[in-house]
């Protein structure tokens, strides 16, 4: 029912976007209001039992089935120095997940969460994105539907994340074209950028702008021009949860100006995701104010790898924990406010 | 070796606090520097390893022992229409915790710990502060000995957490009688006052500064004085944590002004804390900063219970499992950064 074949069919099931169901959201709203704590006092964990029971369409949300979604590509303007690690790594670290040697691998076992990670022909980076769009049309379309692909029906709980040496420019050339602002505002210094570098990455970023400023106005001309294959496969992962009613912890500031296109798309466009974290890279607050996501986590990570959204799992399982356990009023013999 | 038959034993025991393990952080510095990641990429999780490892004298940090330690206490400033709840529910609330009904049940399993309440004599209220003393000497000590002795040797980490209905009062009265301040600035709606509650609340609380103004001074007298019999405990659970070797998560805003008078005793009378949260009440955030306390999650909770700390667990087992689990550069053949 999504056409993937063409741009303009991405961009209807980009416009054509399900809504929350509102039976469910009023059930738990009507049981919070009776269990055995002051109103609200749960605070954001009330708005996120709410939430899961919108996007799942149950008054009882669930978090059986809870799976992380890496995506990893390679990206041609590491040429130009962006990255204080080679572009071999992109490739080295997808082993090290394979291995269960890197952070996001103790992160999903904590979490209680399965984890896949899906290369995107890691051997073909994209096109260096000052004198070429990174992604013709039918490679960008592949990597959506890659990312689409990949999205599991019944699963309770996505968590969405990424990997890719010089991916950090992708996102904040990304961020500009779709936000506007320039290069100063959206790059940071990534995997640990020194001064000279993160000039260099100003730099780049600057002159991918000027080459595709004509597209500027168009989100998904934006994601395949200035963005990767990781960055395409997470906003067909996007479309595709929503599609299904599937809801969504977006992980740092590539996750984030990856699906960015969905809320230009369509009003609501990011409604079935939640912001796991604000990363410590440059760029991430602003780009998470701008499109009206109030993260759950503020520590300072800067990994990627959906690290930050692995890390934000356990909040959602106590919420529903709590929605689920707790007596009422009635039940306990609480006697309640006057 | 702790004295607590005096309030100056109790003062001597907080002023000559053990200093966490350097040779601990140091070890765990030198292998989060070698593990495949970038450096400092994992933010706040990498200090919140430091710190565990500082504070157990491990080099390598466990949480096979979690303990939620809450403890329970009836305040006579309750006659004065302070709270939207009766006393009574305090010792209800009690009853929920045993049947395994209350919010710190679910999110006590959901965190992998033991929760152990520990009621302080709810029959009877402490007294009144805007007309005596909240407790006598001999009643404070006690209740700092029921902490300290509440707390297990061999607990890896330590969350403290309160119930009374009343205390944010107290908890308020005793913020602004260490930090100065007058009551506008610390008292909040607690479990959900009205306007003209608050304004009892506040009155209330300058009666009881006004009062004692001659004790504000010294930090255990403005705790006896303005307190309650479960802030005391956790004053002396924080103390016995120090001495024992044992890190402690502290909840929300009874909690943080419970455990104040240590900082005000002692620099660094907190450095064995971490502040799980910041809560919705008024006045916490407020109270952290000035005790220098950063919280780990700011998610609008204002229940008490321990629910913040409890929530905040996962997050130090995440951290734990990171820096136990991971590969290094060297085991994962990964070229580390120029």
């Amino acid at each position: 029912m999504i056409d993937l074949s063409s741009l303009d069919g991405l961009r209807r099931a980009c416009g054509q976007l399900p809504k929350p169901d509102r039976p469910a959201i009023a059930a738990v709203q009507a049981r919070q209001a009776v269990l055995t704590k002051p109103p609200g006092s749960l605070g954001r964990l009330e708005e996120l039992v709410a939430w899961l029971a919108g996007w799942q369409r149950r008054a009882m949300p669930r978090l059986d089935r809870v799976e992380i979604l890496v995506f990893a590509g390679n990206h041609g303007v590491t040429r130009h120095g962006i990255s204080p690690y080679p572009p071999e790594v992109t490739a080295q670290m997808v082993g090290n997940f394979s291995a269960g040697g890197a952070a996001i691998n103790q992160l999903a076992t904590a979490a209680g969460a399965a984890l896949r990670v899906v290369p995107l022909h890691l051997e073909m980076a994209t096109r260096d994105f000052t004198e070429a769009p990174a992604m013709d049309t039918a490679g960008f379309l592949e990597a959506v539907r890659t990312g689409h692909d990949a999205v599991q029906a019944g699963t309770d709980l996505l968590c969405l994340g990424e990997m890719g040496i010089g991916n950090t420019t992708a996102a904040a050339a990304m961020a500009a074209g779709l936000q506007g602002g320039d290069a100063v505002r959206w790059a940071g210094r990534g995997t640990g950028l020194d001064d000279a570098g993160l000039r260099r990455k100003q730099a780049v970023i600057e002159a991918g702008l000027t080459h595709h400023r004509a597209v500027l106005g168009d989100p998904l001309q934006v994601a395949r021009c200035l963005g990767g294959f990781e960055l395409a496969a997470l906003l067909g992962a996007a479309v595709a949860a929503r599609h299904a009613g599937i809801p969504i912890l977006l992980d740092g500031f590539v996750c984030t100006a990856a699906v960015a296109p969905l809320a230009h798309l369509e009003a609501g466009g990011l409604d079935h995701t939640q912001l796991a974290h604000v990363s410590a890279e440059a760029g991430h607050r602003a780009l998470a104010g701008a499109l009206g996501l109030a993260p759950l986590l503020d520590l300072g990570l800067r990994l990627g790898e959906a690290s930050g959204a692995a890390l934000a799992v356990p909040i959602l399982r106590a919420a529903v924990a709590c929605h689920v356990g707790m007596a009422s009023f009635g039940e306990a013999g609480i006697t309640d406010r006057g």
